[in-house]
C-alpha cells in the first residue's frame, strides 16, 4: 500500500504541513522508522524522536508545538491514537479479491457455504458442514461432518476442525489450530494398559473468539467443551475435554488446562500456566507466567504465582527469602552453636 | 443418531418403563441432560438428579427403586457402566461410508494400501509407503518415503509422518501431529555457529499407541526413537531424538522429553513435565504436573514433584515451609537479637 | 541405501580388512548394531564393543590395534569422525528425483520459483511469492502473498508462512511450523472485552536458520519480528510479536518468548524456558530448563535457573536448603523453645 500525505489527511480528517505528495508505504514506530515510513507521536516521552526520526510522514496532534526543526512532513489530527487505529485497519486489510470457492477444494454436496465467503485450495468440507456469510476459509483447512462456522469468521491455513464442532461469528483461528480432537480420557486396565473413553461430545466456541496458531481444544467426552464469547488465546495453548472458559478470558501462549476445569470470565492466565483438572477459577483470576494451579480459587480477582500457586504477594515475599536461603541456614547453625547446652 | 428407548433396550438387553417410542439423540451427564438426551445413573450419590433430570431416557440398574416420581422413561439394565460403554461406542462410531481412495490424493505408484482402508483428499503417500488394512487416513495427511502404517490405524487430518517411520496397528494419531522430524542435534562450530548432525535414524511406534494433536516425535540421529505398545500421549507433547518410551506409559499435555532419555513402562507424567536428556525413569515413575527431572530415577513407582524434582512428599512438606518463609526469617532475626552477646 | 565395504572404502579413502563385498544398509551405534549395520569406533572407552559388536562393517582409525578377534569387516580411515560426517551426509541425502513443480500445487501466476526447486503436491503459493533456487517445498505447504524464500531452503510438509514473510537461504523449517501469524496484541475495552491490535508488520528470518516442528513465530504489530542468521530452534517453541533473536542463539523445545523481548546472540535457552515481554538477554545468556526470566540480563554469559530466574549457582544452593526446609523450621522451633524467656 502506497499513499501520499494528502491521501492520509483526507482519510483521517487531518491537515498536512510540508509536501502533500510525500508518499509512505508502511506504518512504523517513530524510533525505528525509515524513509518511506509513516510514524506517529502519541506519548510525550517520545517527543525527542520527532526531531531525529527518518520517517517521511509523522502524525502528531493538532496541539503539538515543535521546539526544534522536524524533517518529516507533519500530519496533524485531532486524536492520534484513534487515527492510528483507523490507519492500521487500512494497512492490515486483506486483498479485495472477489470471494470464491476454489475449484481445488473438496466440498461435500451436502455442505453449505454462505454469501461472500471464500474457500481456499485443498480445503475439505465434509457432509452437512455449514459455513456462514463473509467467512474466509484459507487453504488446507479441514472441517469435519456437521460442523458449523458463524458469519465473518476466519480460519487460517491448515486449521483442523473435527466433526460436530460449533464456531461462532467474528472468530479468528490461526494456522494449524486443532479444534475437537478426542480428549485424553482413558480407564486403566488390569494389565496396565489403557481403555479409551469414547468421546461423543463436541466443542462449542462463541462469538469474537481468537485462537492462536497450533492451539488445541479437545472435544468433550459427553456434552461440550465451551469457549465463551470474547475469549482470546495465544499460540500452543492446550484446552482439555469438558473445560469451560468464561467470557473475555485471555490466555497467553503455552497455557495448559486439564479436563473439566472451569475458568471464569475475565481471567488472565500468564504464559505456560498450568491448570489442574476439575478445579474452578473465579472471575478475574490472574496468574503469573509458569504458575501451576492445583486447587479452586473462589475469590474474584485473585492474583497468584508459583507452582503450586499461592497469592501473588505471598509468593514474591517467600521467594525473596528463598533466594538467600543458604544465609538463613547459616544463621540457624550459628544460633545453634551459640545456644547454651 | 436418533434412537428410541425400545431400540436401546434391544441393543443393551434391557427393559423399558414408560413410553418405548421416546427418542433420544445423544448421551449426556444426568445433571446436564436436556429433553432428547439419554442419561444414566451409576453412582448412588447422583440419585437425587434422577428426580429432576430433563433427560428423555434414563438408564438405571435393575435394582434401582425410586423414592420419588421420575419423569424420564426408564431403561433398566444389568450393568449400567458396561451398557454405557457399549452405547458410547455406538454413538462415537464414524460413518459407514465405503472405504475409498480419494481421487484427489497423491498416491505414488509404488505405495500400497490395504483392504478396507480409506485415503482422504489431498493426502500424499510417497514412494514405497505401505498402509495396512482397515486404516483411516484423513485428508491432508503426509506420509514420507518408505514409511509403514499398521492395520486399523487412524491418522487424523494434517498428520505429517516423515520418511521411513514405522507405526503399528490400532494406533490413533490426532490432527497435525508430526512424526519423524529431525532431532535437535548440532555440534558447536568455532565461530559460534552450529553444525547440524545428520539424522539417519527413524521413529518406531508400537501397537495401540495414541498420540495427541500437534504432538512431535523426532527421529533418531542413528537407530530409532521408540514408542512402545500401549503408550498414550496427550496434545503438544515433545519427544526428542533417540528417546525410548516404555509400554503403557501415559504423558499428559505439553510434556517435553529431551534427547536419549529412557522412560520406563507404566510411567505417568503430569502436564508440562520436563525430562532432561540421557536420564532414565524406572517403571511406574509418576511426576506431578510441571515437574522437571534432571537425574535418573532408579526405584520403581517413585512419585516426584518440583523443578528439579524431588520425592513428592518431600516437595509438599518443603513447600509448606516455603510459603511462610518470611515468618521463619523473622523468627531467626528475633533469635539473633535475643541471643546474649 | 545398500553399499559394500569396498564402496565405502572408495568413498572415504579408506582400506578394507576382511571381505570387501560385505554389504551394509544403515549406520548404527556400535553397542546397538545388528548384522547389516555399519558401526564406528571413535571413543577408546567403547573399544570393548569392537569385540562383541554385531555390525557387519566397523570403521576404525588406521592406528587401531585390536587386542582380541574382531568379527566385523574392518574399514580403516585416517579420521573416523570426519569420515562419519561424510557418510551420514550420504545416508541422509534425499532422493535425486528431478525437481519439479507438482501439477497438483496451486501456484499463483505472479509467483516465481527458482531453478532446481521442487514444489510438492497441494502446496499453495499466493500472489507475488518468490522462491529461490534449489529449494524443496514439501507437500501441503502454504506461502502467503508477497513472501520471499531464499535459496537452498527446505520447507517440510504443512509449514504455513503468512503474507509478506521473509525467510533467508539454507534454512530448514520442520513440519507444521507457523510463521507470521498475528501477535497476541489486544487493548482492553471498557466492557471487559478485547480490541485486537492490527498487525501490519512481518517476520524476517535470516540465513541458516533451523525451526522445529509445530513452532510458531508471530509477525510484528509494526516493523518486524527478527530471527537472525544461524539461529536454531527446536519443536513447539513460541516466539511472540516484535521479538528479536540474535545470531546463533539456540532454543530447546517448548521455549516461550513474550512480545518485544530481545534475545542476544549465542544464547542457549533450556527446554520450557519462559521469557517475559520487553526484556533483554545479553549475549551468551544460558537458562536452565523450565526457568522463567522476568527481567533484563545485562552481563554477557550469565547462567540462570528458577522461576523467577536467578544466577544458576545461587538457585542450586538455595534449592539444597529448600529441599530440607522442614528440618530448618524444626531447628528454629527448638531454638525458640530453648531461648530463655
Amino acid at each position: 500500500m502506497k499513499v501520499t500525505a494528502a491521501q492520509l489527511a483526507a482519510l483521517l480528517n487531518g491537515s498536512v504541513e510540508g509536501n502533500p505528495d510525500t508518499f509512505v508505504t508502511r506504518p512504523m514506530r517513530i524510533e525505528e522508522a525509515q524513509p518511506g515510513d509513516f510514524a506517529f507521536l502519541d506519548n510525550p516521552k517520545y517527543e525527542h524522536f520527532a526531531y531525529s526520526t527518518q520517517a517521511s510522514v509523522l502524525m502528531v496532534s493538532r496541539q503539538f508545538t515543535p521546539t526544534q526543526p522536524v524533517q518529516a512532513t507533519l500530519l496533524r489530527v485531532d486524536d492520534v491514537r484513534g487515527a492510528l487505529a483507523v490507519l492500521l485497519a487500512q494497512f492490515s486489510a486483506t486483498d479485495t479479491a472477489a470471494p470464491e470457492i476454489s475449484a481445488q477444494a473438496a466440498v461435500h454436496s451436502s455442505a453449505s457455504v454462505g454469501e461472500g465467503t471464500s474457500i481456499g485450495a485443498f480445503v475439505v468440507l465434509e457432509a452437512d458442514v455449514r459455513i456462514g456469510n463473509h467467512c474466509t476459509i484459507y487453504p488446507q483447512v479441514f472441517i469435519g461432518k456437521g460442523s458449523v462456522i458463524g458469519d465473518h469468521t476466519v480460519l487460517h491455513p491448515g486449521v483442523k476442525v473435527y466433526h460436530h464442532t460449533q464456531v461462532g461469528a467474528h472468530c479468528t483461528l490461526h494456522a494449524n489450530a486443532v479444534i475437537g480432537a478426542d480428549g485424553f480420557g482413558y480407564a486403566p486396565l488390569p494389565d496396565g494398559g489403557w481403555q479409551k473413553v469414547p468421546h461423543v461430545g463436541n466443542v462449542v466456541i462463541g462469538n469474537r473468539v481468537d485462537i492462536g496458531a497450533n492451539t488445541c481444544i479437545d472435544r468433550a467426552a459427553m456434552g461440550s467443551t465451551y469457549i465463551h464469547d470474547g475469549v482470546i488465546m495465544d499460540n500452543l495453548v492446550h484446552i482439555a475435554h469438558n473445560v469451560e472458559v468464561g467470557q473475555n478470558t485471555a490466555m497467553a501462549a503455552q497455557v495448559g488446562v486439564a479436563g473439566s476445569a472451569k475458568i471464569g470470565p475475565n481471567c488472565q492466565l500468564g504464559g505456560q500456566t498450568g491448570i489442574a483438572g476439575h478445579i474452578s477459577l473465579a472471575k478475574g483470576t490472574r496468574t503469573q507466567a509458569q504458575s501451576g494451579l492445583g486447587s479452586t480459587i473462589k475469590e474474584e480477582g485473585t492474583a497468584v504465582f508459583g507452582s503450586p500457586a499461592i497469592p501473588y504477594n505471598d509468593y514474591v515475599r517467600a521467594y525473596i527469602v528463598f533466594k538467600d536461603l543458604p544465609t538463613l541456614a547459616k544463621k540457624v547453625r550459628a544460633l545453634e552453636k551459640a545456644e547454651p547446652k
